[in-house]
């Protein structure tokens, strides 16, 4: 049985302001911290133990992590980070709230870019200086690997790669693996694993700072998974 | 030029108490937090940034790498942790402060401990369960590659295969290194690069949390090398 534990963040300021965050790099709040703390102790005293954590190069993600980890005592775990874990790109959408954007675009178009798996919101334009084209942590990427704006779909097609290449080889060596990411980058790997709809996944909410628990088979396919509450 | 950085962490708490610590997994003390965040505020207020990050696999390093990693902003650097850059080993001085040290073994014997490079100190018996293990972080190291007591010459033998694998490679290609580690495992790493002699290096003392700063040619031989004070 292969063992994966999926987190997402505490509550943010910006999940707290009901606002689009994205790549935007939003920090926790108290509540945020402390649902972090009670994630990493609900592990601990469940008897969840971790040889590999990954997260996203998002401080949200990664704060949620450290919290866990010194919560479980694990502070030595490797752990990788990836963009690829990083929160759906909200394109021009990024900063506002929901009020604002209805304002905007209209309640329609809201409800088609909340509840679409492949309409993209508004892309920022390239020469918007929101985009991440110059921030240090994503200088190795090619420049057409930096969203300007995704859909739930491209945030499937650049989260699995890092599932094939890294997390699937750890967890069949027999590595149990915890990921710290955010709502729409877990709701990537919960689609793939549970082979959800298209039309399903986006009914899926993941809750901040609730472990989400996968017991794997050999070919790490399911056998369940489950919420461990605190 | 080439940029490394070593950071010995912050005031532990067995620093306080003046306690020989080793493996022990002691936390920082209010004062050696402060250290941390000041190490890593001083960095940045000089503008110094980084692509890579080493530490031990023990708290009192791992923290204040964290703490210095937040004060630069830069949460998302990759981090190796490695048992490599660990404390020096002191065996069955563990816990023990310099007063009972004296009245168990006597004041030469100490000083013989505290400044030869190749005395071992008392070591621990394998069957202590002091000993390191059965502890999960260093389950994948060969019984033999454990200590149970080392001299600096030890430690400097077990720092450097982490040097030539992979922190003189990352330098050679250009990444700006930082190193959040301990008295001994910093001044093996300054033994090797400024070539100290074996009686020489146990007189210098590496503070904590003040950045040391080498800039290195492109042979890795030091250009010079500053403390960072804030």
């Amino acid at each position: 049985m292969k063992q994966l534990v999926l987190i997402r963040h505490g509550e943010s300021q910006w999940n707290l302001e009901n606002r689009f965050t994205g790549w935007v790099d939003v920090d926790l709040t108290p509540t945020g911290v402390q649902q972090a703390i009670q994630a990493g102790e609900s592990l601990k005293a469940a008897g969840y133990d971790f040889d590999i954590a990954y997260t996203s190069v998002l401080k949200r993600a990664i704060r949620t992590l450290w919290h866990a980890q010194e919560a479980m005592d694990r502070l030595w775990l490797p752990v990788v980070h990836s963009w690829r874990l990083n929160e759906r790109h909200y394109g021009a959408l990024a900063g506002l709230n929901k009020a604002e954007t209805a304002a905007k675009y209209g309640d329609e178009q809201v409800h088609i870019w909340r509840r679409s798996y492949d309409v993209r919101p508004p892309l920022l334009d390239p020469n918007d200086p929101r985009t991440s084209y110059n921030d240090p942590r994503y200088a190795k990427l090619k420049r057409e690997e930096i969203p300007l704006g995704e859909c739930l779909k491209d945030n499937v097609a650049r989260v699995l790669p890092l599932w094939e290449e890294s997390i699937a080889p750890a967890l069949r060596s027999g590595k149990r693996v915890l990921i710290a990411a955010h709502g729409n980058s877990i709701r990537s790997l919960v689609k793939y694993l549970d082979e959800v709809s298209d039309s399903d996944i986006m009914e899926i909410n993941i809750p901040n700072g609730v472990p989400l628990v996968y017991e794997l088979d050999d070919n790490l396919k399911p056998i369940k998974h489950f919420y461990l509450e605190k």
